[in-house]
């Protein structure tokens, strides 16, 4: 397979089916949809009341959060390893 | 303000209000909330005939995408910098 062929993965995430195309494999695209169907199930529970177009938003504001915090803490590695590399100079 | 209160911060995203409680401070909070808005709009723009449920669960499988990439960077890193560590001893 070239790195351009796209696949079709098939997934469900909170009761619903969605296709998602993309270069990633198969088993990564379940991976990430299992995690996403997790989290939403994590923030139902905390909160009854959302309805199912709510709780997806959430769901990603929550997950933008981990990337953003994620984004720091490898930012601040990189400052921590480029330091040692200086010293090693 | 103790570490324990939290914050409350109204947000719209992709035309609708939320409400988010937690720690973290409003301007974090409204950052992350443009970031989520701004992914969906671009989801959308790729797919118009996505209904707003199915793009906010695809805008969180692709954040959440993002994060595990990141995360795997992340793990690459930190074991550059343990070797680095240890070539130092």
């Amino acid at each position: 397979m070239s790195h351009s062929d796209k696949t079709r993965t098939t997934v469900d995430i909170y009761g619903k089916s969605y296709t998602i195309i993309g270069q990633e494999p198969a088993h990564h695209v379940r991976m990430v949809a299992s995690l996403v169907d997790q989290k939403m199930r994590e923030i139902y529970d905390a909160n009854q009341k959302l309805d199912t177009n709510k709780l997806a938003v959430l769901t990603a504001v929550n997950t933008m959060n981990d990337y953003l915090k994620l984004k720091e803490e490898y930012i601040e590695l990189l400052d921590l390893y480029e330091k040692k590399e200086d010293v090693k100079k």
